[in-house]
């Protein structure tokens, strides 16, 4: 169904870190927000109740009746169950374990409908229906964190897979049997272009008394983000680590730009911290003389758009998607 | 649209070698047949006119009237145009370049709709609905030949992409900067386990007195058919060629489980042949290892099984795909 633009939702996404909570309307103008540490209690039946008293709290300082949303969305670290019904085992999630979220947010939240994505797809919603992605149909998303994570919009929808699993692309076997991966495989695509793996990597490689090791304070502190300063001051070092990572990530999207034939691949954290010069120009040309015409012609490879805001926008799409889709699992 | 099983579609299966054309039901019922050469006579005009003509020749024999069909489905090796009306060189119909066969066709054919798919997809529509794919939604189909195409179902629906070109899985690089593949780029998954390339292989690296080459007269000769009839013998240079094609299309499947986590993978030709013990056992041991559990413990890896019909199946599902997705390109 199409969903009306008045239409008031509540998002809440829940982060390694923070918890974002926002109402929204389906047009994205954001009513009410906050933003909080995500300080897991160890109770995940207490972490989701604190959750739903601060969005009860948030509607009742923004003057909005509870009984008047149309939707309540959450954006969550992976994996969910195949019905999205609860997270199991949430790496960034300590002590929660297997955890029915929305019937307990349902519960807490007098009925209303709960719906749940886990955070890749629900960035990749919220790139397409508020940025980098809008007015394409058909978008991948990729998140480059500490891990890489991804979200399939095929044809407007989400894809979600058999088991609410698709889109794990950061697990992709870029190389066979080549580097250990924290989930526990060996050349997954995050082994080598994830941010923990590459400060593991430059605790390793970089020189102790380079540009890198100087802005973080020493070797065994450097992250991307010291990374791509020094990248930019024209560190040596630091360049050739940027080449390397823009050539596993242009391996990574011309497979997917050969599999699925999208309109749009969205790039996250990293990427958008890099930037156009160091990392987005050249992947795109990477890409480029690596797939066919047809194909990479008219492929846009684009930074993401919504920066911090983004997590307000997750949770609110997660919501929307629910909606659009027809789907009350909050009436089941 | 649900499409009623009564329904009598006409399907034309457009090879490198032959030409399968049948008039069957909805239901898979093959009402009247006919396999011929291709021979493509330089003028892709009158290849379709013939086409044509045979079609009008078979449904006389039938005694069913044309005007009673509800679509013709064409079957062709890629690529197709964006809206799928023309071909676009496709390299195994010499002199065809770029050639409107949608349109050619209905004209030729009194104006009913006729709906075109890529080979591979109609070979993964045709798996799904009459073959190793059905009772699923969501399935990927490798043809496994001269060449490694693909064809991807998704929620019961066959995903083109935005240029029609999804699913070019033979293409996506295994291997960065790898070997060469006959489509100019390198490193492609179709140059490690494509027919054609293991074949140039063959004639390089098989023992000049070996197995292979005995029963290929020579190993210039030599093809994917004697290397699986060797390994099948216990040949060991053919069982490690065998093991080294299972373990790049293991990788390729992993990152295809990974991206789209699908319910089934349906294997063409020369896992058809090579079957369950060489190939289809130990491929699936390497998904299973080198995926998650929750991706990997209910994915099934099969064997196509329409075998030589399959082109007659590919044609009428191209047929039933146009119906269902409402198309009418016939009348625009």
């Amino acid at each position: 169904m199409d969903v009306e633009q008045e239409t008031t939702l509540l998002g809440i996404d829940v982060g390694g870190t923070k918890v974002a909570i926002c109402l929204a309307r389906a047009d994205g103008t954001i009513l009410a927000r906050l933003r909080r540490p995500t300080e897991p209690s160890g109770d995940p039946v207490a972490d989701v109740a604190r959750m739903a008293a601060d969005a009860r709290g948030l509607a009742a300082e923004a003057g909005v009746a509870l009984g008047s949303l149309a939707a309540v969305g959450v954006s969550l670290p992976g994996p969910l169950d195949p019905e999205g019904m609860r997270v199991v085992n949430p790496p960034n999630l300590p002590g929660w374990g297997d955890v029915a979220v929305q019937p307990l947010l349902v519960d807490a939240l007098d009925g209303l409908p709960v719906h749940m994505e886990n955070d890749a797809n629900a960035g990749a919603l919220a790139e397409w229906h508020f940025g980098a992605g809008r007015d394409f149909r058909h978008l991948i998303y990729l998140t480059m964190s500490t891990g890489v994570g991804g979200g399939i919009i095929l044809d407007g929808r989400a894809w979600r897979g058999k088991n609410w699993s698709a889109g794990e692309i950061g697990h992709v076997p870029l190389v066979w049997e080549g580097e250990p991966c924290a989930c526990g495989l060996r050349g997954c695509a995050e082994a080598y272009i994830g941010g923990a793996s590459w400060a593991r990597r430059l605790a390793r490689l970089a020189p102790p008394d380079g540009r890198v090791a100087e802005l973080a304070g020493g070797r065994e502190n450097a992250t991307p983000k010291e990374l791509v300063q020094a990248a930019q001051e024209g560190d040596a070092f630091a360049l050739a680590e940027i080449e390397r990572f823009n050539t596993y990530l242009a391996q990574l999207l011309s497979q997917l730009a050969f599999t699925l034939d999208p309109e749009v691949i969205v790039l996250g954290t990293i990427a958008v911290a890099a930037g156009e010069k160091l990392v987005l120009a050249p992947v795109r040309e990477l890409v480029r003389t690596h797939v066919w015409p047809r194909i990479g012609d008219g492929l846009e490879i684009r930074a993401a758009a919504l920066g911090e805001d983004q997590p307000f926008y997750a949770g609110v799409c997660a919501a929307l998607s629910g909606l659009s889709a027809g789907e009350d699992p909050g009436s089941a």
